[in-house]
This record gives C-alpha cells, structure tokens and sequence, in this order.
C-alpha cells in the first residue's frame, strides 16, 4: 500500500486492529466475579446495619430480621429481573444512564449520571470503611485507628489506579470465589451444626440490649414502621453494585446479553443465599450488635456496663469464632477474605469512574479528552478526584460504615427508578410497533416485570429519603445537584462553541499570500532545520527574525548569518529589556496589518528533549510565544522539532505509558494478555 | 516603514523603548534606602547577638562588646573601602559574581553565586524570625508563637512578590530613613541624657547572668580568646548586605559609579553609628541580655530564678523603653520601625534572588528561562523556592535567631574573599599594561586596598568557620555545595546541547517535498479555516486525515466533506479503540518513511478560549498529540488557531500581566512611574 497515494480513502482500521488490538471477551465464570464483587461485598455490612437498627428498640426487636431480610431478597430479585430485561434490550453497555436518555431525555440521563458518580464516591467510602472495621477487628493495635486505616487504603488504591493496575479476571476471581467458598461454607456448616443441634452460642449472646431512650417497652405502631423502615432501608445497601453488569454487556462472551441476564440471576442468587445465611445464623447464635459507637447500650448479664476496652466483632467474624469453634485459621481466613473483597469492591469504583466519565465525555456532558483512551492526564485527574472525595468522607464520618450507610443507596435507587421508568417507555414504544405476536407477548412480559420493578424501587426510594434524609442523605442529594450542574454547563459551553463554530459560506476565501518568518536565536542545527522547511514550503516571502538583548551577540550572529549565506534576508528586533516575545508577537502582528488577507506563518526551531529537568532548561520562551501568538489572529505557529539524542528516553517512556492498562479496560471487554498484547 | 520590507534589517528597538520603556535612575537619597534596607537592619539583632554570646561567662564580660564593635566597625570600613573599588572598576552590576568570574574563572564564579543564593534564604530567614521577636515583644500575646507568625509573615511576602509589588523609592526611603531617626535619634538623645547624667537604667539592670556551665570564674586565654571570637563572629552579620551596592551600580544616576562608591560610604558611616550607639547605650543603661530560650540563665538581685512569664526585650526595646522613661509612644515607635525595616530587609532577598538568577541564565548556569524579563513561570518558580526553603529554616529552628545568625554570615565572607581576590588580580592585570603614572599610582593604592580587606575578611572567614562550622555552619556549606552541583551540571547539559546543536556543512540540504496532512475531527470553521492554511502554502500532497471511532458520525462527516466540495482528499483512519493520537503518529511517519528526503506538515485547527476552565474542555487531544509528534523526525507540527469569542478574557489577562512590575526591577533601574509607564 502506497502511502503516497493519497487520492483514495484508505482503511486503516482492521491493519491496526489485528496487529496490536485484540478483545477477551470473559466468560460467565470470570465475568461473574468481575462484576459482582461490589454487590455481595455488601453483605459484610448489610447486615450489621439492619441488626444495630433494630437493636435501637432493644434485642427483642431482632426478631423482625428475618423479616427484613426476606423483604430485601424481594427487591433483589425484582431488581435482577428488571435488568435482566435491560441487558437483552440495550446489549451496548450504556447501562441505566443510556436507557434514561434514549428514552426519557437528556435532564433524565445526567440525573442517573450524577447519582452514579456520588456512588462511586460512597461505594469506595463505605467499603474501605468496613474493610478497616474487619481489619480492627482482627489485629486490635488498629483500633481507634480505623479512618487513618481507610484513608491509607484508599491512597494505596489510588497510586495502584495512576499506575495501572493489571485488571485480570484471575484478580477478581480467586478472592470472590473464595468469599462465595467462605461465607457460604461457614454458613453451610452452621446450618449442619444447627440441624444436628451442636450451634453454639455467639461470644456475645450473653449481653443485653439497652433500648435507646424513648424506644423502651412495647412500641407503638408508628415507632415500629419506622423502625423497621430503616431497617430496612439499611439492609438495601445488598444492592448496590446490582446494576454493574448492565454497564458491562460488551465485555461478555457471546451470546453477550443471555450471558449477561444468566451472570444477573447467579448473581442474585448467591447474593441472597449468603445474606439470609448471615441473619439466620446471627439469630439462631443469638448474637448481640449495636452500633460500634454506642457500646454504652450493651449490658452484661448482671446488667453492668460492658468492660472498659470490650471488642464487638462484626456479625461475620462473631460467626466465624462461633461457627469454627474459636479455631482462629478458619475466624482469620474468613475476615481475611471479607476484607479483601470490600477491598476489590472499592477498586470497581475506580474502574467505573472513568468508564462512565468516558461516556459523558462522549455526549458532551464532561470534558471531551475523558473521551479519548489513554489521556492518562484525565483518567489520573478523574481517579484523584475520586479518592478525594471518599478520604474527606471517610475523615468527616470517622469511618464508621453506620454513618456512612446513611448516604448511601439514595442514588443507587434514583438510578434505579429512572431506569426502571425508562424501560417502561422503551416497551411502549416498541410495543406500537410490533406486529408479531409471540415478540408482542414477550415485551408484555417484559413492561410488566419493569412496572414492578419500578413501583418496587419507588416505595424503597421513598422509604430510603424518609429515614435518611436528615441522618445524611440531604449531602448525597447536595452532591448530586452539583454534579448535575456541572455537567449542564459544560454541555451548554460545547453547544455554544459548536453553533459559533458552524461553518458557514463566507468559509471558503483562501488566503492570498504566506508570509513566514523563522526565529533564530542561534545559528545551529534546529534553526537551520526550521530555515530549510520553511524554505521547502516556498512562501512568498521569507525572512529569519532575531531578538537583539545584547550588542555583541548580535553582530557575531550578522557575521555568521552572512557567512553562511543562506540567501534569507535576517531581520533583528532590538529589545534593551531583555523582552523577547513581545517584539515578536507585535512584529507578526503589523506584518498581518499590513496585509489582512495573508497569513504569517512562524517557524519556531523547539528542542526534544529526553529528562524531566532538561524540559526547563529549554523551550521555555517558544512555550510562551506559542501561547502568547494564539490569540493573534492570521497566524499559525509552526513547531519544527529537533530531537536532540537524549529524547530517546523520553520517546522509550512515551512508549511503555502507552502499553499501560487503564482503569476500567477490562470491565470494557479490553483486556490485555500476558505478554502485554491486547 | 513598510513591514512587507524584508530585504533589509530594520532596527526596531528605538521606537520600542520610546513608546513604552524607560529608566528612572536613582539619586543617592533614594538609593541609599533601597540599598540600605537589608545592611543598616542587621543592627536590630547584631548587637543582641554579641551581648548573648558574651553573657556565656556572665555580664562581666559585657566589657569586651566595646572592643568587639570596634572589630566589627573595623571591617566594616575595610569592606566598604574594597567595595568602592569594585564599584569603580565594575559598573555593569555583576558585583561579587562578575568580579570572581571574570578574575578567577568559572568555578570561583559560581561558588560566589551560590554562597549568595543560600545568604538570601538566610537573609529572609533571619530578618524575618528577629522581626517576630520583636513582635512578640510589643504583643504579649504572640509570644510562643514566633515561628508560626514569621512564617506567615514569609508568606505573605511571597504572595506580594508574586503578585507584583511595585518596589517604589518611596516605599523603601520611608520606613529606612525613618530607621535611621529613630535609631539615631535614640542615640543621641541617650546620649545628652548621659552626659546630663540622668540616664536610667535598663529594666534587666538589675539582673545577674548565670555564666554556663565551665564558663564560671576567671577564664583561661584559650577559653577567652574563643568566646570574643563567637560574639565577633555574631556580631559580623552587621556587615551582611553591604554588597547590595556593587550589584546595583546600572540603577544609580550618573556618574554612576561615584554616585554608588559615595552611596556606600555613607551606608558604613551610618551603620556603625548605629551599631556602636547601641552598644554604648546598652552598656551604660547595664542591659542584660541572654538567648530568649535559656532564660534560665538569669538570677534577679536575691539570686532566684526570673519569675515564670518574665519577658526579656530585645536589646533596642529595652533601650528605647529606658531612654524615652516608659514613654509608651517612643517604645512603640521605634519597635514597630525596626520591625518593617526587618521587613523590607527580607523582601531585598526577594528582589535579588531573580536579579542573580537572570545573570546566571544569562550564563548557562540556570535555566535560560531565567534571563528573560517577563518569564513570570521562572520568577514565581525562583520566588517560592526561596520562600519554601527560608521557611523550612524558620520552623526548624523555631524562628530562633540566635541558632540561625549561626548558619549566616559563612556565604557573605566566602563571596567577599573570592571578590577581593578577584580584585587583586584585576589591578595586577591592569597594572601590567597600564602606562599613565597617576592612573598606576591609583591601581597601586586600590590594590593594596584590596589586599588588607583580603587579608582581614580572610581571617574573619576562618573565625567564622571555627566558631560556628558545628553550631551550624555545616549546613550552609552543604546547601552551597548542592547549588554548586546543580549550576555546574546545568552548564553541562547546556555545553553538550551546544556542542551536539553546531551547525556543520551536511545541515544544508533542503527538503523535496512537503506532504501537508489537516487533522479533521469535525467540519467546522477552525478546520476550514487550517484547511484554507495549508492550501495557501501549496504543499506538494495535501489531504484531511480523519480518525474514525463511530460509523455514524464518520458516515455523515463523509458526506459533508463531499458536500463542502474542498478539492482535497480526506483519510479516514480506522481506530476501534477510540484511539486518536497513535494512528496519526504512525500515519505520519509511514509518510516520512515512503520519502524520507520530505518533510510532513501535520496541521491541528485549536481552539482558543478564555476561561480557564474552559481550557480543560478543549485541545487536550491537540495538546497530547504535539507532545508525541515531536518525536518523529521530518514532521513539523502547525497550530491554526481559531479565536472564540470568550478569549478576550484571555488576552485581556495576558495584557495585564504583562503591565506587572516584576521582582528586582527597580535594582536594575527599570522601575515603572505613578501612571504605569516605565
């Protein structure tokens, strides 16, 4: 293939694509841990919040778990069967912010947008939060320490992210699968010690449970609602992390969209099991959980206050001491695990960011270069951003994973709701057209499980704004409205620049003539480069420009120029102050007056250079000129660069930043192979 | 004057200046403040400094502050004397740098520059930590606190600095001549009320002086001879900032070296006028002064301890409030005026620190940046180094002045050794060829001037050494050392670029052709108008090169380019990953590679906006893609800038940036009248 043959559109697009591009798409058995780590990684948590709601009203109250959970495994299958449907109708990934804008606008889209980027934000807050609980439980000289933990974790992940971390499926399926082994191997053999009547009880089914004032004695209808209301809305944190896999459909094996619905329903599935074996065995072991703040609620059996220094495991550890008999490999082996999914649950964060950002980015909604894979600048910045926002939260709420709950969730059923709400429409709108029957009756199906879905979702988001509202989840409605504002302006800025831009016929005159002049500050190789290609471009006129700053650096350059007798007539600028872009830029100015229909073109000789400090050391006033000749209408600013030998360096490094993973690729079906080939 | 004239070399230069530069030289009455400011302040610490170190063996050794002020107004004068020399022999305001340069070669030429870079860390360091110190005195309620307040106070300077101060005459001429009444006036009116006999005592007559431990009793000679060295050593800081001068003989009017060599005569006499007033003065009201940290020291009349909360004031407090009998106003007066000479004393570093930095660019010994006015990335670079490092000294020695005058003063003797050194071999040069008599007997006397103050500062520099290399002197060095390896390397880089950049014969081949590539990403005015560019420099190929990502937008950019009718061809470059930069690189030098004697002209249409937020929105794939093609040899990269309507913000900024006043300017003579001119 000539490539001087430049009359034909030529494709480059498959050449590229197998010579250095390749997808792994993932099948169900990695794909599955890939995407799920986040949602069953709640159940570390989720459950210690709806035991410490109910422990509000006293031990008693704790009957009602069971309860709670059941009606938490409902939405969790509700919410698995509505996107089962939205994976087979939007296989492209978009996920609940696509189905909002395609089918209820724009204003509806970056709503679900800004409600997925505050939970990013919360996902790595509360993870990072319980993964330090776990960690104080199990090595005690932590404690008291746990936001210093988090928020180190949280930096650790973060220089993991800048440098690219190689997201291999192995990565996410060796420790998911063993938290799956684990909490449903503990459960499995609880439930067998049970059977057999050999359960033993938990390390703190001896203590009381003092109700909180105002909660003694038998509650009145109201109270208990609205107990059981946050309870509840404390045990929906199981569902976040739910709507993953429909953001990642591309990254699937074909058939992608049945691959992913199947990958959906295990993933409830296993989700359940391992929640309800939690409540079940915490019931049955009569474990006794408050907030971990509020230990002056526990009395022993005597009715003293607990012991000053007392430890109050997290229900899974307490579990795991009962469960295995104090036989600590099996109580460490299952913290361990536990604190390393939350872990793996925080980095999907990172993934997602950018993955979302990138999307935006593409609609006009974030700043386009989010848009373009390896802007490093931009994933880094994104990626920063983000773990900002989770280490303030983390400080701002101690790390405690009871405060932080209550910020949660809110925009995960937002996003829930809309997309729910978007689904509906989609089936209504294909519905008017489709004409075979069997397809008709399908999509009936389909509206009707959404519909439920939908009015499912909005109870629990009522239910979630009445008792979190003023517990927290007015910031994550602040945090919102902010993202959602930004990202209007921005759409409007790129709006109004498009229509400003739009071409229109007065677009074609041509310029009549090319003045170009070189800059010289010295007589060396870069400027006799930038001399000969502006030659070779032939303008109309031609001349080389010099800054005089000192008497005798000027003639020695006057007698060198004419030595060398280039035939290129030298103008010298005088500027006593030392001033060197200014004469310039008003040079080039008068020569554009001069001649308003021409355009000057300057030759700017730059240095390559290989070492971060040489880069001061040079091009320093060519950067400035540059940005300075910008706003000077008619000129364009031509780089002439001269790679001097050091730059080899940085041209390795250029290289080995581009064969780095980013953030997101493999969630994006972008994976790359061993040997470093995609 | 026609601009289109370009055959012939037209000198700009005059009607530059005409129309926007000018000088305003200084007299003597407005440059002896701006000079004197950092010299005549040392005062305010000099003499606390002696009294501290003699105290070490009780106030009996009070008696030797006499002889010391002697010593220090001894060398004093030999300085000033020398100085006049260089002043007269070296009007270009190289000062100590050019001199050592010039004489005793590169080497010595940069020791000088860094011994005076890490004097002005020490300088603002210094200046600033006395100035809380006497801040603390006049508010009780800052004492304890001297470190956080002199950091603030550091920065605050830096932020002034960095914004622009106008560096008026004014603003100097003020605060110092208002120093020197005060001081003076003090002086002289202690003085009448001596010889009236009613001079009362100081508030600490009445105190004793514990001597230190192994200091107590008649001291052996060794010991002697040792502690008058260190309060000599300390009381030497009076003779910083005497230099100043020889650096600013361009500023002075003319004749410009008399005026200068006048200048500093005068700043000797007042200085140790000074100086030595408060040591009488001092003395005969019995002041006893001790290192504010170890008032342990002190014993009142019955032998105890000072009570808890006991404030000692500086030694010019304590005189001012025994001289004025408590007069409230005169105490506050002439505390509050030493504290902004102290003040202005640190911002001189502020201003000088550019001034060297601009001559050693000038050298190659920095970054060339340096050297050019107006490159506010270097000056804000060079301005907050300074500020960063003088704080780190405050706060590690917990703006103690008495711990950091020990790790002053070392850089002032070695640059005034190598400076006389370096004038004793310009005289001996000069004598060699020098014929006229007179003019040989005044080289003759100027020499043998120059040799004594060799002689003596040499000896102070040992003492220096000896007394304070471990209390902290060893610290200077390294830091002199550190510049020294950085300033030599950076020369080197330069050399080798310069060396690896020479022109030679084979740099005369032109290019035969030019294959000009336009980037497309969308058809708008900024393509169409780079489009327009290209043709307007008839490359021998010229196509629009597309990077396709998405079928759809590809397929509709297609058929407006039809549309559009342009009569150039446009490549489409297939990239699935959403890869833009890379395919471009590679297309561009698969171009090269075909002819490797052409040239590739790859055009990017920018946008140019104002707001800096907007900066993020936009050219950040044009930013990245110039980055990399920098690398591939034979493309030169041209910018077509677009100016949106929101970059006059952007100009407008840049314009008042330009107007700023920049640090040092009024030194070099380029100070700027009331109405903005300069």
């Amino acid at each position: 293939m000539g490539v001087g043959d430049v009359s034909k559109r030529i494709l480059l697009g498959r050449k590229l694509r197998s010579a250095q591009l390749g997808e792994t798409l993932l099948p169900k058995r990695i794909a599955l841990p890939v995407f799920a780590s986040d949602a069953l990684s709640s159940v570390a948590y989720a459950p210690d919040e709806v035991f410490i709601m109910l422990g509000i009203a006293g031990a008693s109250a704790y009957a009602w778990s069971w309860k709670i959970g059941l009606a938490v495994a409902l939405v969790m299958f509700t919410v698995v069967a509505s996107y089962r449907q939205t994976v087979h109708a939007y296989p492209s990934g978009g996920g609940d912010y696509e189905v909002a804008t395609v089918n209820l606008g724009r204003t509806a889209g970056i709503t679900v947008a800004s409600a997925l980027l505050v939970d990013y934000v919360l996902t790595v807050a509360v993870s990072i939060s319980s993964a330090a609980q776990y960690a104080a439980g199990a090595i005690p000289s932590l404690i008291g320490h746990e936001a210093t933990v988090a928020s180190v974790a949280v930096i650790i992940l973060t220089a993991l992210n800048l440098r690219g971390v190689r997201e291999s499926g192995t990565l996410f399926a060796v420790p998911t699968y063993l938290f799956m082994a684990a909490i449903l191997g503990m459960g499995g053999y609880g439930l067998l010690r049970l059977l057999s009547g050999s359960l033993p009880d938990a390390e703190s089914a001896d203590l009381r449970i003092l109700p909180e004032e105002g909660w003694e004695g038998p509650l009145n209808q109201i109270a208990l609602i609205f107990l059981l209301a946050r309870a509840f809305s404390s045990g929906c944190a199981a569902l976040t992390g739910v709507e993953a896999i429909s953001n990642g459909v591309p990254a699937f094996q074909r058939p992608k969209s049945k691959n992913a619905a199947t990958t959906l329903l295990l993933l409830g599935l296993i989700a359940v099991s391992m929640l309800m074996s939690i409540i079940l065995l915490a019931n049955e072991m009569r474990i006794r959980y408050v907030d971990p703040h509020a230990l002056d609620q526990l009395r022993t059996a005597g009715g003293d206050a607990v012991p000053e220094g007392y430890q109050q495991h997290p229900v899974i550890s307490q579990i795991a001491n009962g469960v295995f008999d104090h036989f600590s490999p099996g109580f460490y082996f299952v913290v361990t695990v536990t604190g390393i999914i939350l872990v793996l649950a925080a980095n999907t964060a990172f993934n997602g960011f950018p993955v979302l950002g990138s999307i935006l980015a593409r609609d006009g909604f974030a700043p386009r270069a989010l848009g373009a894979r390896g802007d490093r600048l931009a994933y880094s910045n994104g990626i920063v951003f983000l773990a900002v926002m989770a280490i303030v939260l983390i400080v701002l709420f101690d790390a405690q994973t009871t405060k932080l709950i209550q910020l949660y969730i809110v925009g995960v059923f937002v996003s829930f709701n809309l997309s729910q709400l978007g689904m509906i429409r989609h089936w209504t709108r294909h519905l008017a057209t489709e004409k075979d029957a069997g397809e008709r009756r399908r999509m009936q199906r389909s509206r009707a499980i959404n519909t439920f879905g939908l009015g499912l979702t909005a109870v629990v988001l009522v239910i979630v704004l009445i008792t979190k509202f003023l517990a927290g989840a007015w910031i994550t409605i602040l945090a919102m409205g902010f993202f959602f504002a930004v990202m209007k302006a921005i759409k409007k800025h790129y709006d109004n620049v498009e229509r400003e831009l739009a071409a229109d016929e007065t677009d074609k005159a041509l310029p009549t003539r090319v003045h170009a002049i070189v800059l010289v500050s010295k007589l060396h190789k870069p400027t006799l480069r930038a001399l000969a290609f502006a030659k070779a471009t032939r303008p109309n006129a031609l001349e080389g420009v010099y800054v005089s700053v000192d008497q005798k650096d000027t003639a020695r350059l006057l007698e060198e120029w004419d030595d060398r007798n280039t035939g290129i007539p030298l103008k010298v600028l005088h500027s006593p102050y030392r001033e060197v872009v200014k004469p310039i830029v008003e040079y080039a100015s008068a020569i554009r007056r001069a001649n308003p229909r021409g355009v000057v073109a300057v030759y700017i000789p730059e240095y390559v250079v290989g070492r971060w400090w040489e880069q001061f050391l040079h091009n320093q006033t060519a950067l400035r000129l540059k940005g300075r000749l910008l706003f000077s209408p008619g000129v364009m600013v031509i780089s002439v660069p001269y790679q001097l030998r050091s730059s080899e360096i940085a041209l390795e490094r250029e290289e080995r930043d581009e064969q780095r993973v980013h953030a997101g690729d493999l969630r994006r079906g972008r994976a790359r192979d061993r040997n470093g080939r995609r």
